[in-house]
């Protein structure tokens, strides 16, 4: 296994070819779900023109939800032994597709010493361009996302902007029970309860909403929302696309 | 790098994990549904019962196609970068969701030093443990795959069994316009070519079938099927799972 340093000087080779670490498996579906919009990011004709992908899915990482809650092992030393698959395999850019799991980005990224991309920053990045500094951006996504104030607390350099959350009743009424209607396949109910959430961001000044949320996206689209919208995983896995497609740009030119 | 000999010490390491290494990127969404039939495939309530994964999809590979037409470089040397990611990322097994990267099996596996399942092998055996020994196996697949003998040259120990293949005249009117109608999207149209095609198999004596493209499978299912039939990456998937769970419990056994 590589030390935190050998994988800086590992990375800088990976990045040379614009390889992409998608350390996954919290869950496996999402994980696949990511890959799917890595390859909807990409404007690609041919096999060939894809971004270069490496993806280390190793579901066996304690539970991130009972460790955040102070109910089971943290699953520190797991996702960084999955990360560090990653940079063995030449990853020179690391990406989690998995919201709850960013709860350990920082300790994660310390230890692992290669360049990571944030979920929230990126996300909260294509909000401020879609609404504009100083906007008021909405935020739906679970209780215990919310309640681990993941978005809430995480900064962006120079970003002047504030989030605008669901209120307690909101939530209980409108977005639990619109991503349970998701999970359980009920999809028009799902559409039909998140819409009303997001409208009612809106009418309390939201100019843009992140959907914090796998399941979320599933219903709401830019078509059918009152408000500009970003999801938050398919932001990552635009940002992670073009940061590879600008390696290998640069990589050419030299 | 690894040399072969670390990566045969590495593997046994990998091994004892149960760790699945895909050799994919050929193309990248071919790769994404083989990462969904292995999910399929897995008996699994929670993330962690899943089985660990590791992929290197660097699409980055020469088109193995026009390789094998003798009209472009070998991909051989491209695989085998991209299998070494998979060995330094701690994989114990190694396989490929791509029919014609097969072609190259035999030198990638030399080369590698890495246990490899080939999909040719999984899936006749599954369809002779449904059509016993003897039997006529009707093979369904482009006419690149029949052409380039990849099926109908593989032996396997003690098997006693005859390919039976599609006419050219059935190939031309039925085969190949089947998978383009598929690939289209015009599922309807797909499927009754393809069962056409099946049936003329079962007519002329066929007792199962193997499935060796992945557009079929979208419309030819067993219950459709006038025989019993085998998805050759379905089965490819099936047989990674169960190799990496009694690799599991081998070890929960020590």
């Amino acid at each position: 296994m590589n030390t935190t340093l050998e994988n800086k000087a590992g990375a800088s080779l990976g990045a040379s070819l614009g390889i992409v670490g998608v350390l996954g498996g919290m869950g496996p579906l999402a994980t696949i779900d990511f890959m799917h919009k890595m390859l909807r990011a990409t404007p690609a004709a041919s096999d060939q023109e894809h971004v270069p992908v490496v993806v280390s899915s190793i579901p066996q990482v304690p539970d991130r939800t009972a460790a955040w809650r102070g109910e089971g092992a943290s699953p520190l030393a797991a996702m960084l032994a999955s990360g560090q698959r990653l940079a063995e395999a030449g990853a020179g850019l690391v990406v989690m597709p998995c919201n709850t799991a960013h709860l350990w980005f920082d300790e994660l990224h310390a230890a692992l010493g290669l360049p990571m991309l944030h979920l929230v920053d990126v996300a909260l990045a294509e909000a401020l361009a879609l609404a504009g500094q100083g906007a008021r951006i909405g935020l739906l996504a679970t209780d215990a996302t919310l309640a681990s104030a993941l978005y809430q607390q995480r900064e962006l350099a120079h970003a002047d902007f504030q989030w605008l959350l669901p209120t307690v009743q909101e939530r209980a009424d409108l977005v639990m029970p619109g991503i349970a209607a998701v999970k359980a396949g009920d999809l028009a109910r799902g559409a039909t309860l998140l819409n009303q959430a997001a409208e009612a961001l809106a009418q309390r000044g939201a100019q843009a909403l992140v959907l914090g949320c796998t399941e979320i996206p599933l219903v709401l689209g830019p078509v059918s929302s009152p408000l500009p919208m970003v999801d938050a995983t398919a932001a990552l896995a635009r940002r992670a696309v073009a940061w590879s497609l600008a390696q290998r740009e640069a990589a050419l030119a030299v």
